[in-house]
């Protein structure tokens, strides 16, 4: 199964599965087989308890009897010392899980990392995945993408969010929350896509009223889940801290 | 089945299917049971072969014995009269073989319109939507979120497009062509995604070079397919116009 004989661990393989927002049924093909092939599934533990979720849209095809479950701390603070410790630990638990599942090296093990969404797209997978290539380059790593939560949330909400030559933009809102800097990126951008919007929601509904975008605006909150809150009509959102797997898009919409 | 029982065609549904970027495993679970269930399957016409492609990634799940597969012709032109025609003649379209189906309109009647990527970013249904919106409003419309081309290309280039507090501008590539304009858009965004490179990729490759980005961005077409093409190294690719599914992605990457 290696590329040269000698290499131990070659076939270890990783596949970061992307599962989409949150609803069971836009999780791909493609990513349904790899999460049943797998003999190891790692999960991130949380991040506004999306290890929880990743495991809860997965569920139909887990089969705890044959699989290891292996969740990974990863801490919720912005403190880069912290942040990089925590990457390299998850990076030595996956190859760790790995040696434990086939301590002579020399089987082809299947690990899948799930998480929600798309894995490239503020995932918890890029991290840990450079902290693996420098720590065990010898894990072969794949990535299948998944549906993002704002493809996800516009279908929900029937607010197209390009045509033609539109443009878009996407950003996590806590670093766009003023008016001025808003008011900006929409002279440039048709549409933008403010990820985890929930925690700074008060500042960001206040710039939208004082820029008079709040009807070119909508809010959505843990889409395709049991949980799913989707707010067409701003005025009728209490301008309070909400979950982190938010969402508000301002643009043109349905014009 | 209809909210109004005096409502005529009000169990007629068409839902708007995102196959994704052309691997027909990166459909969704529930694009394919929307894709089994409709009677009416509609396909854009003409815009660079993405109509036989649509059909393509779909073939394995429909059934030409029981299902009427209807081509909807759209213009490649910019001329906004030719296109406002071809939307309204396209919305019609859809209605007559609704019509042609359940003439009495009492049916309840599913179709499909399949489309690459997903539906609400770049795709040809946003026009023709908002036509049937204005001419048949009783037509009602779902959306099915896919994969995005970018997150499909990003995953087989390996790709990050963006962690933690990175900013992503999504935009035509003929819109921004030009160095300086490149140039002022990677000030501000840590990727940018020029969406349909192909046609304009000699003047684009003129700019990365001038700025010295040739090194970090790569090109993708035709994603997912069988004749895809992925070229990590722009200078090997040959500085001519090619393919409209097509892109050219700049930015940090695994850097």
């Amino acid at each position: 199964m290696t590329e040269n004989g000698s290499t131990r661990r070659g076939s270890w393989r990783l596949t970061a599965v992307g599962l989409g927002p949150g609803d069971p049924e836009l999780v791909t093909w493609k990513g349904v087989q790899a999460i049943r092939q797998a003999q190891l599934v790692f999960v991130p533990r949380s991040r506004d308890g999306e290890r929880s979720l990743a495991l809860r849209i997965a569920e139909p095809w887990l089969d705890r009897a044959r699989q290891t479950i292996v969740e990974l701390p990863l801490p919720m603070t912005r403190d880069p010392e912290t942040l990089l410790l925590a990457w390299r630990a998850a990076a030595d638990g996956l190859v760790q899980a790995f040696q434990a599942r086939d301590p002579s090296g020399q089987e082809a093990i299947q690990g899948v990392y799930l998480l929600l969404g798309d894995p490239l797209l503020y995932g918890t997978f890029t991290p840990i995945w450079r902290e693996l290539g420098q720590r065990h380059p010898t894990i072969q790593v794949t990535v299948i993408p998944g549906v993002t939560s704002f493809a996800a949330a516009a279908a929900k909400a029937r607010w197209p969010l390009a045509t033609t030559s539109d443009r878009v933009a996407i950003l996590p809102a806590s670093y766009e929350t003023d008016a001025a800097a808003l008011a900006r990126l929409l002279q440039d951008f048709d549409t933008v896509i403010l990820m985890k919007a929930g925690p700074v929601l008060p500042r960001l509904l206040a710039s939208l009223a004082e820029l008079e975008l709040l009807d070119q605006a909508f809010y959505a909150e843990r889409v395709g889940m049991p949980e799913e809150r989707l707010v067409m009509d701003l005025r009728s959102l209490p301008p309070e801290p909400a979950p982190y797997l938010s969402l508000l898009i301002v643009g043109k919409g349905r014009g």
